[in-house]
């Protein structure tokens, strides 16, 4: 067991601000403290800048507050895209994942969270008034029908969030939809859970050989 | 999957600084990255900063080489402590794992690694001809004997450096021992490996009731 005595007064303000990472323990702190110290020492200005040039020089798209290197994102600016349909999610890691799919062609729209009251975060923490606005002005546009692709996880929170944000864009006659939910493909029968399996039975589809 | 794709440059940049640290992986990296991201920028700047200082500022002991505060650590500088018995160690967190059992009471000498040709090691990349001379020195001081305690693993390359230090002080008249081998206390015999439990018969000590 490390307790608290460190030989340098650096070196446990240095462990104490690495262990302040989520998922970091003390112990792994100063596994990754010593060996920084071991790094030369452009090597580590390079790693702490890299984190301060994110913290300070990131900008957030104007559209759908996505992460991005000018103030509106590659995928937004993308003309090619689908611009009437909007996948809402919480993160910009959702967005990743998405995108790494490569079967969406529509633009996002990032919560950045998502309603959680023992979080303490509120509608008001979150785009969603944004959202309403994008939407709204996307759907008095004129057009093809607005589609808003609800992309949240299916818990508790997840799905207050989704119906919040339902009750204030459905007076805008925009299509609402969410992601299918039922068993992965190659999940086994036997080892799902009944909650997904009985979902996935419920809203079982069209059998496409 | 996330794959090479990263909506921005700064964040990529991030994720590759922060997944350079041993035990980090890109999605980890890519977690603690937008972690950090959310947090107020002064707190990213104390991050930042606590390293660069740890860096920029660590001072090692003259003495034992022990990361320390001064130019001389509070181990070396305290006159209570047996200063005829030195402890070799690899690493400063070896010097700790020692302190944390109080069980202690002589100086360090910690080689900044092990010889290990595989890493590209050898013995002028570590400490050892300072503690030749520290050696030498504390013999013709005359007084008690010297103790050099070789607190190395018990691996071929702990053993290969152990062996090489002992050649080069045994000239001096120095006592040189190493840590006991054996069972851990509360281990099971069942299920200790054989060359534990084979040189912990071989090593059996006096039966101290």
């Amino acid at each position: 067991m490390i307790s608290e005595k460190y030989p340098s007064k650096l070196l446990e303000e240095a462990v104490d601000a690495i262990s302040s990472l989520p998922g970091v323990g003390k112990r792994s702190a100063l596994r990754l403290a010593l060996h920084l110290l071991k790094q030369p020492q452009e090597n580590v200005h390079h790693f702490t800048s890299a984190i301060n040039r994110l913290r300070d020089d990131v900008i957030y798209c104007s559209d759908c507050m996505m992460i991005s290197d000018s103030p509106r994102c590659p995928i937004c600016s993308d003309r090619t895209r689908d611009r009437r349909t909007i996948c809402v999610v919480a993160s910009v890691r959702d967005v990743m994942s998405i995108e790494n799919t490569g079967q969406y062609h529509g633009l996002y729209h990032v919560l950045g969270g998502i309603i959680s009251p023992i979080a303490g975060v509120g509608p008001s923490d979150l785009t969603i008034g944004r959202l309403v606005e994008r939407v709204k002005s996307l759907s008095e546009e004129g057009g093809a029908q607005v589609e808003v692709i609800m992309a949240l996880s299916g818990d508790v929170e997840g799905e207050t969030t989704a119906f919040y944000i339902y009750r204030q864009i459905s007076g805008f006659g925009v299509k609402v939809s969410s992601l299918a939910r039922g068993l992965g493909f190659g999940d086994d029968l036997e080892y799902a859970d009944e909650l997904t399996l009985g979902r996935s039975i419920v809203n079982r589809q069209i059998f496409k050989p």
